[in-house]
């Protein structure tokens, strides 16, 4: 199939990323010197922008620009979580019709998947020759097809930093120090806390991922167990964590605490209310154990700062880029439709490599972290995931460690 | 007065920050080629180390592995807040015969600067020539006599850069976006969010601090006249506001499902609790006054990782490590007790020096921000703050902006 005359547009949708200006403006510097393509044009706030016709021109941009955008965290072209209904999906094709574009990239998670596919299905049943692309993107990392996804690596290097100087600050006290990280239902990102340990004693020395059904009695006895070793404990934590039966474990230590929305349901998410109930419950179970008298203990919740920290990886910023110009690449090569993720071919040294994988595999689906990740405790990760996770994050910041062998004799 | 000759301690107290260790190496780098200081020792835990003789050989650690744990965050020595009584300085004066040490440096806050001057009343009054130094140091800034603390600069740093990604992920959705720092009475800290700003209409849009009265009401209609503008909001607050009467504010606002300690008190920080409430206070009021159907809003409380993220700032490393040779100077030419602090020369190009004063005009007593920079209605600071905040914190990330002038003409 050749290139069609027409025009092109690329939108962000869900929740942005250190890198995700880098997926689309990999796809524009893909298109931007073919001549075929009419116009770059870049949606504001996802598929919104679509609806009602707000586009930027992004070959307007110039190349310097777009490249410093795409060295910026969060998203330029803003975003939206609005899941088109049929009808909507008839009119985003009403205004493809119009404006002559014909080739579409979509940067989001699996919900923009499904966005897609079901566009693409519109646009099928009309025959209307359209090119529909998704850049896969999240910092959860949980995509199917993708070995890690667009953002995760950069999020995972802010936990990795983050969690080497807590643990340091940790140590300089002793106590507790518990910190909740996002995720939803996949632990990559919580796991990622491990990479940034310095010696076979630091933290997190504990880590509880959503995979793992988690049980708040063999919690308080993994921190117990820590604590009676160092006088101290790091403990990272996903967001998501459920018991056996999918209870949320907020649910559990604060059901009488919490208020219910208009639908009944407690907001478990976007507080700090994990952390702090978590850490309640290790104070009072330390405490009554007779193990401290009074419990130096604090939780933190990691919080947005995760995702729009804007210091990205080096690795996940270049793959993000060359991920863009694949689509651009494999739309311009006349394939029709596809999501477009990141496949490793080896660890060490670490490579990777694009593939071209049907909409449909990706939508709608969650990927978790591999049984080979965690430990068979269920309260830690195993050094495949250390392994797995090193080469994403790039070079974390340098430390040194006073050698504490070399004491001043006692007189 | 001649150098005296005998050891050398130094120490570090209260919490640390990304370059407290910058400040004892610098001492130690003064030190280290000294014939007449015969040992050079980190006493382990603050003061405690010197009450049990946990001192490490820091001499003999070597250059290159002092210079590392320099720029290393937290503590390589550890901490304590472990406040002497009498007893107790008695018995330090003790070790300090008894290992014939000459030279103390203690690096921490103003707690620190008391002890100090405890010990030296206790030494003198015995006749025992001991030189005392106390290094300034504080991520809240709010030591008297510095322009500004070791610690400080790298703690702002990662403020600022938090809040330029937060800013720009809130933009991609709008709604209200709130993050709680450090700092205790000092608003410094708070302050800094506002050094990442990268627009005139980025935020933080609102910033408050201790050093002004916080009225919730009027905190309420801020936002709403910010919102009524931008469609949304991004709100920096101390964690150690208070209304008119110093009653903090989490106190007013969440009375009964506050749990009081053994003495009464409520606890006021190290929770996700105050940036909860106001993220809820600020959910009815702007839902009730039908500024908007359902309030997207996000409180996070920045917590550790403030003082402990690796990244230092540049221009607090040098300045650090710096004051602690200065001190070790000090020392070295006969002064026999002070504090050493960081002044400022010039804004632009930016100059410091350091001076040696009185350990009395630091000991015990809390700088506050100034006058000049927070603005008239008390909800952001002044342009005076950027100016003397920009040159500490060094280059931020940067950062590109699409031209959303460059619209595709409606058709």
């Amino acid at each position: 199939m050749s290139i069609i005359k027409g025009n092109a547009v690329v939108f962000t949708q869900g929740g942005p990323t250190a890198v995700i200006n880098a997926s689309w403006v990999g796809v524009v510097l893909g298109l931007m010197d073919v001549p075929e393509i009419t116009g770059i044009y870049g949606s504001l706030n996802g598929i919104d922008g679509i609806l009602h016709e707000n586009f930027v021109d992004l070959r307007a941009q110039g190349r310097d620009r777009l490249i410093a955008v795409s060295k910026t965290p969060a998203t330029a072209l803003l975003s939206t979580r609005h899941k088109p209904k049929d009808e909507e999906n008839q009119k985003m094709l009403e205004m493809f019709k119009k404006y002559n574009i014909r080739y579409v990239f979509g940067a989001g998670g699996n919900d923009t998947s499904e966005s897609l596919d079901l566009m693409n299905d519109a646009a099928k049943a009309q025959g209307f020759e359209l090119r529909l692309f998704h850049v896969a993107k999240t910092v959860d990392n949980d995509l199917m097809e993708n070995d890690h996804t667009p953002g995760y690596a950069s999020a995972a290097r802010y936990v990795a930093n983050a969690f080497r100087g807590v643990d340091m600050d940790n140590k300089c006290f002793g106590g507790v120090y518990l910190g909740v990280c996002m995720g939803r239902h996949a632990g990559f990102l919580t796991a990622a806390s491990a990479l940034g340990r310095t010696t076979p004693d630091s933290g997190p020395h504990l880590v509880y991922v959503p995979e793992k059904a988690f049980d708040i009695d063999r919690f308080c006895r993994d921190v117990e167990a820590v604590y009676n070793k160092y006088d101290r404990c790091v403990i990272a934590v996903s967001e998501g964590i459920e018991d056996k039966n999918g209870v949320p474990i907020l649910q559990l230590l604060s059901a009488d605490k919490l208020e219910a929305d208009s639908h009944g349901n407690v907001q478990l998410s976007g507080t700090g209310a994990l952390a702090d109930a978590l850490v309640d419950k290790l104070k009072s179970y330390l405490q009554e154990r007779g193990v401290v008298k009074k419990l130096r203990a604090r939780g933190d919740t990691l919080g947005y700062i995760q995702r729009s920290f804007p210091d990205q990886s080096s690795v996940d910023y270049e793959e993000t880029l060359g991920l863009g110009e694949f689509a651009a690449k494999k739309a311009l090569e006349g394939n029709i439709d596809g999501s477009v993720a990141i496949q490793r071919v080896s660890d060490d040294p670490y490579k990777s490599e694009y593939k071209l994988v049907p909409l449909k595999s990706v939508a709608g689906k969650t990927r978790h972290l591999p049984d080979a990740h965690v430990n068979a405790e269920g309260n830690n990760v195993t050094e495949a995931f250390i392994k797995w996770g090193k080469p994403l994050v790039g070079g974390l910041y340098p430390f040194g460690l006073l050698d504490t062998n070399r004491m001043v004799n006692k007189q």
